[in-house]
């Protein structure tokens, strides 16, 4: 029989690792060393949709999970990838973006439009005051805010960009999925009509009548 | 006894509109009108350090839950809780950065260096390859990776940005916290010593030497 | 306090009522006063597609269940029916088909042709041998199938046949509904487009070239 | 360890297979490639009384299961299982009926009466109005609603018929069962008196005083 | 807020009182004021039965449970609830016998030839050693051994004998009860061929041919 | 895979077995070839106490279990031990009686004068009016009664009785017990005063003055 | 509806409180505002034996538990009491001791002796190295050590020097209690020997010969 | 298969041993050979904090456990450990004292003040009553009160105490642990200013401006 003394010691061992485990760099990964790309909407359950457990309070956590609106490529993602990646030992990079998206349910053009009205002036902003180093040109605006014409041809092109981006290394694994919100369940990106005919895809869908500002056609 | 015709025909109606809900606009809000902004960690777990139900894969669904490296404010968490604080019908901004924070682990000057040796050029890349307008200026890198010198003065910042942004309405109710990993509980940011003494709060603690370059202080 | 020998009394008269209840005709009718009538696929979960329990060992019980292949009308459909509806106190009549069902995955004339390859000949066939008075006409077999063009079409065709047939009192309500196997859930039948386009609900979409001999359309 | 892409790409095949398991004929057969046929009636619960889950919402799914008035065959119970058994892969028959069967309760030629009374003719009646040429003979009315004398003669007949039957074919497996409804219990059907006499099998039981229209003695 | 010295003091005392509550007669009785006659088989749950609690180890105790082969009268079962009845506070009798009752499997005339066989000699036993007191007449061997004939008609008979012996108070509630093996339920005694039907309830269903001695008839 | 028909014919002949297991004598025995003589008070939990399960209503049933007043031989608890030793396979004889007894809280002569005094005649009493060939002396009824002087006593001239008794087989095993109600737990019975002393075994902690008539001493 | 930054402002200020309690004295007493005095035996369960939860991680905790060998008045004790009775808000006192105690099995001269043996001079020994002010007068060691000769008589001694104690305030209740090993339940000290003799109180009854040095009689 | 009458002659020994296993000395001791000495303060949960169960009704029991004020070496607790590890069989020592204690929030010598407020004269009292030959030097009441300065300190010093005295053996393991309120885990005892940091540990962080009467430093 060990000693209690023994068991105590090794235990509290364990727990200062855990805590502290991003001073360790890539020897101190997450559980699975991936890296989650998803979309914020409270309709796509990231843990369930993968078969994961992103994050727990003690011990457990098996991915650094970055959500914006759409769950697509911004700076802010590349910036997010790039850190752990490089510096965290990540390994592998998921993509999730869902259908039913807010971000087909407008054209940018018309949400530009609606907050000028509210006097707004998408111009004249500087867009990260804690960084007015990183300037929008002029007339980017509705193109900035990532409205989709497509969520899969979106998915495709936001893995596709990952895969080539040169802050992201060659051998990081890279996958993107749509989590069907109509079928609560996940399926590969595609264009075929027949696999995206049983969910909605399309800003069409939405009632949206012209195409998005191009950021992702 | 109502007919099971009449319960049927309520119960496929509330999917439905559950499913759909981005499609209403401010009408069809998350449960609790709330938008997140957290950090990408894996030992924050936000329900838990909250209290609330991010996402559900049917009915439930309490909030927009932005994550990114730091929890802090970009250009895409601008973006992204205009999109739901305009459109989407979100009244509260709650944010959670944490302790023993990867941010605070390195200084952003040695990051910089060490992607250089790696072959990268930071002064030569299109940040985001789908928003070719967004421009960081030369010399910004570095500060565009965003590490912390204390997470407490990061996140109060971040709180201000919010409050004072012109993209976000001046009714929503804006709050800051901190999750302490070391002991596994909420706290507000502060500068007080005694208060941030129990955990990690700073660059210095991680045994960074410079300060970060200028983008929290 | 009363006495145990009241409760037993009370309680085994309650099992022999629910034992025998087919005795009372009319007035020993099951929970729900309901009959349902489904597909016999493993498919349709018909207790949670509904939300009821159709049958339990002792003493629940909300329906009566006929499923058949399709979950189409019948003369063995309109009998069961004609029997619960008249004789033993069903009030409501609820129809549920499904998306995906194996009705629409061939055209019944390949059906006719397989089994005239094994030898059978379906124009001097006695479909139900116990009741040899029951004829189909020569020619009739493919028919007599039942595959299905369009399940929508389908089942608001075999609510409108329930609805009007002499055999079933008037005052029944009788509802259909199609549970879509790829997104686990129930809607009404519908020829839309959009509602429709989630789910296979044609034999076009499996692939089968020719109409149906003309039963639903 | 393997990456989550490999996870996530091997989880929604299955799944697709399941859910158009149809398409594939007799290889996508139901999990214990069985068909049932059983009583309609809430008294007889199929799953518990054969130990199987007839059906699921995702993945399980024993058998496809055949309800009418009696479990008896009928011309839609042969074409039910003429299609699973030549077409979706299924190998074994399982009939299932009870005692205090509705179907012993009341003597045909009583129902019949009881309809006319009420207007209805049943020698100019279109039983199945969807296929005009299934007819019955005129005076089959009383017969053709399957009244029964005895339910274990009744079980043994009906799995006779669909052991002989042209279009079942001849390597299935048919057994046929009986669930005492007063013992909570399945039996082998049976003419002997001791076995018989724990259980009301017979319409005489029931004050039926004449023999039925003879579908099955 | 009460002390916790209040809370111990009266928990203590409880438990005293329960611990020793045949010390204070009819003010101690058991919790349904109740004796249960029952057969000693192992195939009668009586606590399911009957929907009590017999005894717990501390606290409950819903009867005083007597039980002898075949749950029948003797002269102590008249003993014990004599005593119960008149000491200790009891106001309810409830007998329970069961059909398959190893009673009716044979003839005791059968059974006290097979004890002759292995040497017993019936007509020089005494019964009881500790009590040479009671005596059987020569002869009543095979008779005292008790086998039934017919357990309802020996149901029957013991809720008589109670009801009208002078050991047992007039306003004592007195019912008898079968427990039907076959179908696992209650039901009160019957001559009823049809009640009884369900059951095997006299010896001649166990192939016994001639009727017993003659104790219940 | 086995069929469906060979599993149900297998569940459905355990079943009859089980129901039916009187029928074959020694070879129908129950589950732990057992015999418990016990005492009918609810402060004597029998499966508790033993560590078995005396009765189910499928499939289980450990023993037979008598239990009386006291716990005590009687002729009764002879005649069921007999039968379940001689003719229904049981090997070993448990027997359980219990401090704080009942039948140590009176003096018998006490109890027989209270019955004289309710107008009951003791020596004009056919015990068991369905065998009046039993009979008791005159003057013996205070013995008859059965109270004891002391538990643990009569526990061991109880084992002695049924190991000495012409009508139990000599290989039949026989132990003793004695349940503490104070604690709750099992103990074998005992003179040694240090095992008794926790627990009330004589009639004369109960405050019983005279010694019982002599059945037990 | 309350904003989330209400609720969790609410929530952290609960947890600090108390985490912090001890620095508000008396406002922050524990959730009984109890002190429990108990053996440190491990067959005294306090939590159970008294219906409290001593302590928990967060947010219970009902008493401060003082336990050492017997649950005697030591002058620790009557330090611990009187800092949380006059310092931190505790109003009641609870004494637990115990049967079969550890303190009851061997006189305190043979433990001295044994020590001796092994090469310690119990004449001089600093007891305690951290207060050497502290001192026992020579030839005080064996009476020092505290063993018992009777559970029940030190047990109310205890409670009454706590009672007269001038550092205990007069106004806290003060109960004393014994745990009985052998029965697992609790009763008040008593020297009524019927109260007493289910159980071991004495050194006597552990085979010690003589009284203990005199401390507590 | 075994005999009823063995199993249970087994399990009667076995709690018989349990229940007085201070009978047999070390031959009996706990189940961990375990003594622990942790502070008496609610919000320390001592059984989750060290992964053991202290104490349990029947058969469990994994320490003696002793708790004072602070957990902090006294006359009691040396006599209590000596005790167990010299004559039950103990072979481990852990100590466990907490962060946020309440012996850090006062300075003995206000307290002495305090009582004397209320009429308490330190210099003149008997600390135990029941042994007066223990006494305290005058002038040492403020030091006896045993209020610390650093808890980390007071923890190492009370582990060296315990390894150097002569009444605790020499192989006997003995280990020293701080419980941290804040973060609801254990830790080793430390002086390095980051480890502790993250809790409060010294009597200055509770406002305490002089240093305690010297009897930790």
């Amino acid at each position: 029989m060990a000693t209690l003394k023994d068991e105590l010691t090794q235990r509290t061992e364990q727990f200062d690792h855990w805590a502290t485990r991003r001073r360790y760099g890539p020897d101190g990964p997450n559980n699975r060393r991936l890296w989650v790309l998803a979309c914020m909407d409270e309709r796509l359950p990231v843990d369930e949709a993968l078969g994961i457990r992103v994050d727990t309070p003690v011990g457990g956590g098996d991915a650094h999970c970055f959500r914006n609106a759409g769950g697509i490529v911004t700076e802010d993602a590349i910036r997010s990838a790039m850190l752990t990646c490089n510096f965290f030992g990540t390994r592998e990079i998921v993509i999730v973006q869902h259908t039913q998206c807010g971000m087909l349910s407008a054209n940018a053009k018309d949400l530009e439009a609606a907050l000028r009205d509210k006097g707004v002036d998408p111009d004249n902003l500087t867009l990260d005051p804690t960084l007015p180093e990183l300037k929008l040109d002029k007339g980017g605006f509705a193109k900035w805010i990532g409205m989709m014409d497509d969520v899969d041809v979106t998915c495709m092109k936001t893995v596709e960009t990952f895969r080539n981006h040169p802050l992201i290394p060659k051998d990081v694994t890279v996958s993107g999925w749509v989590w069907e919100v109509e079928t609560r369940r996940l399926r590969a990106p595609t264009q075929e009509a027949e696999a995206r005919a049983r969910t909605d895809v399309t800003s069409g869908q939405f009632g949206v009548k012209d195409k998005q500002p191009g950021r992702w056609s």
